[in-house]
């Protein structure tokens, strides 16, 4: 072995080793004390482990309207299946398709009041759409500087080696506006690409960087999927909800897994021409050469969007609002009183894991974050509302987080 | 504007601007002459476009053995929509999971005698496992020179950047072994990057590489998504049938949604501990992080599961050899007498859109591929055989080709 050559790598955009070394030591910690690796059965939204038969209710899935059950959606997907008569028909869809991408990107687009080109995943868009952004064929052709928020998803932020093939890439920091102003000023044009609603909470500053937008032809790239659906008037997200620059430099990219309740993933576009629209469906990377949302999950976003239209959307929004201020009337979190559906409920590094077990116990499941995952001091309880929780359900995790723990939110807010 | 840096993309493993150049220009020669951007119904195997009615034999679909539209497969994707209740119950499988995937991976990892990991996607997989390996996680922890074949499918090649960054990369000629064992001699470990089967017609040199996975312990990463169902006993594909290293260095990814019929992507892998397995669930990009198989294609998948455990298979196959034999009776191919389903009918690149139409008036959609997507003097016409296609069909197509241009086979070969 002696003289062969041993690589040194570069590191510039990931690195592997930090990451498994960081994450691994969290899951394994977390498996052992029965907070992952967790199999359980769904009915009637209760779960139940498959080995010791122990019932609880997931207050950490992103499914925040309960429309992933809701019988129409199902239906919506068994319906499809059969009127198609296959998940899908193998051949790239710039050649040949059947109508079902068509008909979904179709509703959509109505729905969302954009142009929507469907996708397999939200990863798989970006993977496809960010490096099609660098290199300017999505916008003017001028190579934007890709700035990508540091604490952009990793879906977003596992595009920077590509990116940085076909332009220059940069990390900035977390909605940092001055840096975002200062790179405009120095390159010809620039990217940000950021959550439009993070995952741990909080949301873009989506009007600053409108002006910004409107000074330097700035280029957005959000990921709204924590959003769509829960928020704004026919569930649009926060994005399309507040965002002044519904045009051609905003680009937002979305899940249909969580709150929409289906699979797959779209892309919102506004004022682009149709060849650009054709030039995304060619080259975005997988949404030419790979597989296609399937046929089943045609038929339950096509159910979902339907019921979008309906005032059932507003209805379980609202339940999700009641949810959320009910939480925050028992327990005090950062996050108290604002409309995103995820708490972090703080807890020290050393005591975090055993509060999320005896939560467990207690018959729900919330996830225990903590160092290296996050920064000492930081660590916590991550909560997610959902409308279809009870009240009962809510008040009976409120009780027992504060038995473990958790802040009590002030008597006055109590009522 | 004066003054603002422009960017010059440095180009290493991508290069946007040559793929769009080269790509769209033959998309839209494509979609002028109506074979491409075709929209069309499929009903009983036959295909009826939307706009004007005109119906058509797909003979550019790879769903080779017909599955996709198998009876038992549709039914398995409803059943399992209805029994779990969703199409995903959206939290990360490393904390919390319904049984689907697992009994996905179970059913799979028994048929293909292997340790199977599911995918939402072939591009996903190895968008995921490739910088895993670059970093040395999938071996004895030394990071292998990434060497990718030339030809090999771009969602893999697409993984080159990120594993540039995690290691070093290089591109290899088509199959060259004397390279790869030179670049064995200087580097600590290689790791070999190829499809099993390639999507043009040809199989990997999998004995030889085994010797070169014997001498140097190198890694082999197959994507073998084109052989899996149609080739091998149980559907085991090319590589797991002839392949003498199905151990820690040889991994194999391959789509469900070809041969196999449903949707979603299988890891097969040998002799890995569960730790390894992990790892690759934790930390292979969207593995990780973003949707799985949903559990339509999870049901669908199962179905076909038993039907390749069954007499069935071998019944498909057989049809499936029959109609590629038939084929090459009547026209010559450079793959003629080959097992594999893919032919390219020679044309002029001058001819070749001009053919295509013609067949596809004629009632057949073949696609046509020619300068630049290939080589100048090597244009044709693609054709892929499945086993549903009737015997009627082949042979109209096969005497509409001659009419075009193809050359006849032998009439010694004919009887």
């Amino acid at each position: 072995m002696t003289g062969r050559k041993r690589i040194e790598p570069p590191h510039r955009y990931r690195d592997n080793d930090k990451a498994v070394g960081v994450g691994n030591a969290f899951w394994d910690l977390s498996e052992r004390n029965g907070l992952a690796g967790i199999v359980a059965e769904l009915e009637d939204g209760v779960l139940r482990t498959v080995d010791t038969g122990h019932e609880f209710v997931n207050f950490t899935c992103c499914s925040y309207l309960d429309l992933d059950a809701h019988p129409a959606v199902i239906e919506g997907a068994v319906a499809a299946v059969r009127r198609f008569g296959v998940l899908d028909h193998c051949i790239p869809r710039s050649r040949v398709q059947i109508p079902a991408l068509l008909e979904l990107e179709a509703s959509l687009g109505e729905l969302f009041g954009a142009q929507a080109v469907s996708a397999i995943s939200a990863g798989v868009a970006s993977a496809g759409l960010l490096p099609l952004i660098a290199s300017g064929h999505l916008g003017d052709g001028t190579r934007p500087l890709m700035v990508f928020d540091k604490n952009c998803h990793v879906s977003m932020a596992g595009a920077k080696a590509a990116c940085a093939d076909e332009s220059e890439v940069v990390t900035g920091g977390h909605h940092d506006l001055d840096f975002l102003e200062d790179m405009c000023k120095r390159y010809e044009r620039v990217c940000y690409v950021v959550d439009g609603a993070d995952s741990l909470g909080g949301y873009a500053p989506v009007v600053e960087l409108a002006k910004l937008q409107d000074a330097y032809d700035m280029l957005v790239y959000y990921d709204d999927s924590h959003s769509v659906s829960a928020y704004g008037e026919r569930g649009v997200g926060y994005v399309r909800t507040h965002s002044p620059a519904l045009d051609e430099r905003t680009i937002t990219v979305a899940t249909l897994n969580k709150a929409f309740g289906t699979s797959g993933a779209m892309i919102l576009l506004d004022g682009y021409p149709k060849h650009t629209l054709r030039v995304i469906e060619r080259f975005a990377g997988a949404l030419c050469y790979s597989q296609p949302v399937n046929t089943a999950a045609v038929g339950a976003s096509l159910a979902s969007a339907e019921i979008h239209r309906t005032e059932e959307l507003r209805t379980l929004q609202a339940r999700l609002r009641a949810n959320i201020e009910l939480f925050d009337r028992h327990v005090k979190t950062e996050q108290s009183g604002g409309a995103y559906p995820i708490r972090v409920v703080p807890m020290s590094d050393e005591t975090v894991i055993d509060a999320g077990r005896r939560v467990f116990e207690a018959g729900f499941y919330v996830s225990p974050v903590f160092f290296p995952i996050v920064s000492r001091g930081t660590a916590g309880l991550r909560v997610m509302m959902r409308a279809g929780q009870t009240e009962e359900q809510i008040r009976r995790l409120c009780a027992v987080l504060i038995e473990v723990g958790a802040q009590a939110a002030s008597q006055e807010a109590e009522r």
